[in-house]
């Protein structure tokens, strides 16, 4: 299915007193990483597709990583992006951060193709067919 | 004019590398301390006063800090806010963080009262007189 | 096992566009939970117990969440945190969030006790007796 | 004196409920900024300068910032940053962050030269002649 690979390099204010990457840091870097992934796989930026397919998002719903090796101020690490499931309302993506190529951490979450109701609350809308195509394109 | 304290549990994760709270988790803390102060003032939580007065917010157009000792991991701070000055549809605030009873930290910030237009942009207006008085109150 | 539960507030900061938590923020709660929960098992604050200890910190090595219901800005949420297992030189901790008194996440973790080495680097070491007894007491 | 110019790519987590740029994360550029700036007069990276020139960091005495126009989720701002003064041991950034090509944000800071000492604290030492050179040049 669609994969994606970014690099991200690692600031200062992004680590910790004990000089690695603050762990919740990498969950907004992976965020990034998935709105990257369909930015790329929908050839138009986020803030567009959500316009163009009239949702309101795709809130996470399930994540987790586990961290194998530390990164610090001054790494430059890859994270490798890809679908892994799509579900009726739903698609799971894993992302593989790396540094100096090898794996440091890996990750995945689930979420949510959501539109949003009559009432301003959300609801999860099945994935369209052009947006199955897509992420589902090798 | 109107003035509140609150306490700043300084935390881990607001820690950089140098062991030291990275400086711009300070501007965090000080405008969760001018909401507290408003909130204090209007005797009802944020989310309820933009409703209230049918603002969109009080957005930030300028601000800056002096800073003299650092804070650490585990230290508890105090942040004293007041009102310094109220214009037509602005108002200012001074913040000082005290660190052991000294101060550490010297901030100021002004900050626009403002409200949604038609065309879905905003715009200054002008603080209502029940702010005015409120704000104004020693 | 030991348990320990504390309030947060959710602040304006804390969210995002769509005017929930920024879900990366939820991370940066439940280590803070962590750091309270293990200082109230061991009486004293994070920056003496790992002193106290001797160790370098806690590591993560793996955590998740899945979430149920979102938090928004003025929200005072409850996190309801315990020991789980506790293993040579780990232990897991599982993470309640509560809003309204009902759960809204639940999270969990396994992280590491660690030493500094002579060479500079961190290595695992077994949980003492003492952090065992205390972790272990219901 | 010297000056450099970088892209920030705003992210959805960067902005906060009003839909812009939450403002405490423009210090976060900005301290990103001068640490590029420098490690390009410098010519190598801060984590390698620190090391080079012997130094605990460049702490932040004094910032300020006017806020002139919002930024959103989306898009790309350039921060251009440069040398304004060099004193003994300490140094003044203005940064000026466009959007569209128009001034958005101007801000400036000063930041202090520091070493360890033998008791572990940090004081500020002089810019040596070597920075003071690099920093001053066109």
């Amino acid at each position: 299915m669609f994969s994606h690979s970014m690099k991200v390099q690692i600031q200062f204010g992004d680590c910790d007193p004990a000089g690695i990457v603050y762990y919740p840091n990498y969950f907004r870097f992976f965020d990034n990483a998935t709105a990257a992934m369909l930015s790329a796989a929908f050839a138009m930026h986020k803030r567009n597709w959500l316009d163009h397919f009239g949702i309101a998002g795709i809130p996470m719903v399930d994540t987790g990583a586990r961290f194998v090796k530390p990164s610090s101020f001054g790494d430059v690490v890859e994270i490798r992006s890809e679908i892994t499931e799509m579900g009726r309302s739903s698609f799971a993506v894993k992302h593989t951060l790396l540094k100096d190529g090898e794996m440091a951490i890996e990750a995945h979450e689930k979420r949510v193709w959501v539109v949003r109701g009559a009432d301003g609350g959300i609801r999860s809308a099945p994935l369209p067919d052009a947006v199955r195509k897509l992420l589902g394109a090798a």
